[in-house]
């Protein structure tokens, strides 16, 4: 079986995980020896939009329908703030080189809109030889397994709004969020679904309905009406705020948890943070239809700070190449990249975000003499 | 001299906490006997809009006007998704009673609003003798020492945006926040002076411009130009999401941190769980013209699960009350206040939430003794 899959490395250590996360991959397709993977790249990133003005070619979404998935590094040139936080969060003051918004609007999302990748799924789990930041009374290292499901085609995200500059000088600003009963829906069946192959079969809904009262009432509404179909799901909902103390104090009581673009945008960094490392985070851009190729990517971003001295924690990429693997319906092939990654997380070597100081070719190598191993 | 407070206690602890803040408090004017307190109490809370059908009544707002400032508890009816997280995260499904969109709509932000309260103020730190969620090595006692600036009157609580269900069923809700230069402005200096104030002189200001175009890149833009007035203030910039990482691996990192009203809600419930248990944050909302009273609350909320019994934590009343003290000019007051405060927690008695075992009028008549010690 053939599975074609196009990557998009994009800037800072986006290469660097992708082209580790490839070798993975390649090394699993040659061992089992029953599925290839063939890949096509896409110099599609902030340093060359730089010399073309633009990310995507004008063809460019089409040119990607014809893939089974897509491998996704980071996108964000050094200005980026969010960069910073693969390894460490540093408070270094940056020039602005391409501004963060024109990066991400130009790249990221119109790939997520243009393929319907309406559902983003970000698993958070203490893999084995790592730990998490809480202390072990806290959050013990079974204690903390879940799996956020953020809207990723609507709300927060919409774009729309505008600046005014008045005539008095005083600028006015709306950022508009858009919420469809379409949209909700969807998103909520997945996310009941999701909870639903868990063995504990609980869903967190999360809004903040208490101070805006359009989109999160219907949010509200909705969710009232969908859990009717799920009996067997436990539910419950939480406020945005209230929900970064739980996850903190009380990482045992939360299982599925399923909330919009930006509060689960932001969850789920607290996530990875509280999971011990950023570097470690997968996402999956998924478009459940199957109409397009989904698109599978480490949360962590490009990484200015340690990008080129090949130091970059490729986990998070071999995660999300786990979920790519698995999406594509080698179930099995799946599980056992990860029981690899999680051999190699606990007997090392490890990169320096978990405490050890391996580069990323040392990691990378070592998970693939796991994959020969099994 | 006379300090008018009018004080509304709310729902739920709400009631509880604020009575001991006012037994503190009324303690504190004794001993010193410089200054006195007058207090006038309101019932305005959602067991009486129940009733009522208002929570305000219609010349509310005016009559708050001659007060010197205003003791808050809490607000939200027992189906609050928010209360249940003074001293544990709960995860109990709830009937809805007063929706709690109603209940905060119809007290806490028009309170907010209608006095020009722009800024809001969360102050956090490991108090002695509490200790965070996070490792020692993560976070030492002296490693978290925020100070929270909120914007408070616009931005995503707008209000503004609407549900319309169209023929064909599809409902499509817009959440419109807005954001003024002069909300903005004002909000950043008031941020910077704040860090200019303390030690360190770091402000982190955080937005979400690499996904929000227009309101969060007029904060961007702003505070690139306010900046240039505050040349001895180091300064750096998060994304909303990265800094939640941030905060919870990095806590060192931080010192004054400037965010919308919904970024720093969140943000700030984060901080509080980070440093031991939301029972002791306290909030300002602050009217920094003076022109009407500046409001004062923990900011737990009003904890329908423990409600009735006597056993919260009074302690983010009391700091809450320190602040207020503060506020009226009485600096060495509120440094007195914060150190019987400490000395409580340090030593006990403490209440579940801390570990201990207290109920709130232990814990109160042990700050009163403190006090009367000094
Ligand atoms: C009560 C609610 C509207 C409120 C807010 O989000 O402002 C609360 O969470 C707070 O932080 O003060
Ligand atoms: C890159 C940025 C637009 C993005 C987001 O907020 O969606 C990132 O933070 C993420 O979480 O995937």
């Amino acid at each position: 079986k053939l599975f074609r899959i196009a990557s998009i490395p994009g800037d800072g250590i986006g290469t660097e995980v992708t082209e580790a996360a490839i070798q993975v991959l390649q090394k699993l397709a040659e061992v089992d020896g029953t599925f290839h993977f063939e890949f096509e790249h896409f110099d599609w990133s902030s340093k060359n939009f730089k010399e073309r003005g633009y990310y995507i070619p004008p063809d460019g979404i089409d040119q990607l329908k014809k893939f089974n998935a897509i491998l996704f590094g980071a996108v964000g040139s050094p200005d980026s703030n969010k960069g910073q936080t693969q390894a460490k969060a540093t408070d270094t003051k940056r020039l602005p080189d391409v501004p963060d918004h024109i990066s991400l609007w130009g790249l990221m999302l119109p790939l997520r809109n243009s393929l319907t990748q309406y559902v983003n799924v970000r698993p958070t789990r203490i893999l084995r030889g790592t730990s998490s930041p809480l202390r072990a009374e806290v959050c013990g290292p079974k204690d903390l397994d879940w799996v956020i499901i953020r809207e990723n085609s609507e709300g927060e995200y919409s774009g729309h709004g505008g600046t005014t500059h008045a005539a008095s000088g005083n600028a006015v600003a709306t950022e508009v969020s858009i919420f469809t009963q379409v949209g909700i829906e969807r998103i909520m069946r997945f996310a009941f679904d999701t909870a639903m192959l868990r063995p504990r079969k609980k869903l967190t809904m999360v809004t903040k309905s208490n101070a805006q009262r359009h989109g999160m009432v219907l949010w509200d509404q909705i969710f009232h009406e969908v859990k009717k179909e799920y009996p067997d799901v436990e539910t419950d909902k939480m406020l945005v705020d209230a929900m970064t103390v739980r996850m903190t104090l009380k990482p045992q009581t939360l299982d599925t948890i399923v909330a919009t673009n930006l509060h689960a945008d932001i969850l789920s960094d607290l996530a990875a943070a509280l999971s011990g490392s950023i570097g470690i985070a997968p996402s999956s851009n998924l478009d459940p239809t199957r109409k397009h190729p989904s698109m599978f990517e480490p949360i962590h971003g490009s990484a200015p700070d340690i990008a080129g001295q090949g130091i970059a924690n490729p986990v998070g990429a071999f995660w999300s190449a786990a979920e790519m693997v698995r999406w594509l319906g080698l179930e099995e092939v799946a599980d056992k990249l990860m029981e690899c990654i999680e051999n190699v997380t606990e007997a090392g070597p490890r990169t320096r975000d978990l405490g050890g100081s391996a580069n990323t070719k040392e990691v990378t190598e070592a998970v693939c003499n796991e994959i020969e191993k099994q």
